[in-house]
């Protein structure tokens, strides 16, 4: 089976212009299909405040109003994402960006409003993998941001790691994929007050030990979850890695198994 | 030669929610290849307006400085051209948002600063209309908003009907081609006070007169000249007309021709 890479970058990589251009510079470089997720929350709730837009986090999560919708497709899809298409064209690679919605790639249903409602947010139902297979067949790397829709002219706001753990798991029908989630640590740290204490492997025993010894504990606990996720559909290898591993893949970092 | 439809609508559609979903059912509606090409200035004023951002025009061109080009790509390839997407997705059009950095389907050359120094804006150099053609074989319609790229990673602001003439155009070289300018009057009007004046005949000759008369002036005229551009690089057929058009050709409406 052919190989594909799957990679994720957060905000540490969006906001810092250079980091960006040498992110671009690296992920260019490598051979083979691959496709970029992007998130870029700190620019989102950065135009919201300009905008007199409240933004409410309840555990990590953006509550979206439909003027935070607005807010977060004006930055996700518009400035982020082709600002990432443009640079990634000005280093060679025919990259193309996307939401959901474009060639209905990615449809959601929208959260129930149970204990919380977290209004214009979509749950991820079915990644069109035929549809995204064709677009890298035609040598195309698709630039996904962080939004999606229901197929009833509805975008809503979804998680770019769990974007990327089910296009990854989808993709995995077609490709053995490396799924890279790419953040501003070298991995999943035993001392948080220790850059250099990555852990190395995370199985599903170590990961409840870690868990249960509250290691791991608030936004790392999703983003573990959609690790899981991947390997558990399919996905092939998954890391939890620094930018730096994209071009040097013997960094220490975190790697995931079941 | 198969035929070809490319349509361009601008704020009298855009900016009314019932119509532009009217719109879309419309055009969902429409057989064979068809391409969507829209605009967004006034939207993009408003969100200016509310930045704070300063909006300077001159013959109606946008100056577009850096934070502007920002405005202009949050508004017209996020808000307005995903919206369309989810739109059209909802009537059944497996559309797909474009910019010209995507797949890098129009490549531009900001305008030399020169009379007037109209900023990041773009000159449409190149239609890559073998990556068009491709994207529409897959069965996907394609949505431009008015954004090029440099190559170079710089996104630029380029006029939304010069950007429908040039894809017309291009794509010209593939399919039997209908550009269709879509906008708020029936046509272009020989009394601008009486909306039925509609001159449902323009060739070069009648341009010319027209022009010289002063019946034509300020924004049509830019219009009209992007329309014979069309014509004269092989574009089959090009009307002005209402929306309305769009479901019933028999309506009153402009025709252009040599």
């Amino acid at each position: 089976m052919k190989q594909l890479l799957v990679a994720k970058i957060g905000g540490n990589i969006i906001e810092d212009k250079d980091a960006l251009n040498q992110f671009l510079i690296d992920f260019s470089k490598i051979e083979g299909p691959k496709i970029l997720i992007h998130g870029g929350g700190k620019s989102a709730t950065q135009l919201s405040e300009k905008l007199g837009v409240k933004t409410e986090m309840i555990d990590g999560r953006r509550i979206t109003s439909a003027e935070n919708l607005d807010v977060v497709v004006m930055t996700y899809a518009g400035l982020i994402n082709k600002n990432i298409v443009a640079g990634l064209q000005k280093h060679g690679s025919p990259a193309l960006g996307l939401t959901g919605a474009d060639a209905n790639t990615i449809m959601a249903t929208k959260r129930p409003a149970q204990f919380v409602d977290y209004g214009f947010v979509g749950d991820v139902e079915k990644v069109n993998d035929k549809m995204i297979k064709g677009i890298l067949d035609m040598g195309i790397i698709p630039v996904f941001c962080a939004i999606t829709h229901d197929g009833n002219g509805q975008l809503l706001n979804t998680n770019a790691d769990t974007i990327a753990s089910e296009i990854a798991s989808a993709m995995s029908a077609h490709f053995e994929v490396s799924l890279f989630y790419c953040f501003e640590l070298k991995g999943v740290l035993e001392d948080i007050n220790n850059k250099d204490s990555v852990i190395e492997h995370i199985d599903l025993e170590k990961y409840a030990k870690l868990r249960d010894d509250q290691v791991i504990a608030d936004g790392m606990l999703p983003k573990l979850q959609n690790c899981f996720d991947a390997l558990q559909k399919n996905v092939a290898s998954v890391h939890i890695a620094n930018s730096e591993y994209i071009k040097d893949n013997t960094v220490k970092h975190t790697t995931l198994s079941l």
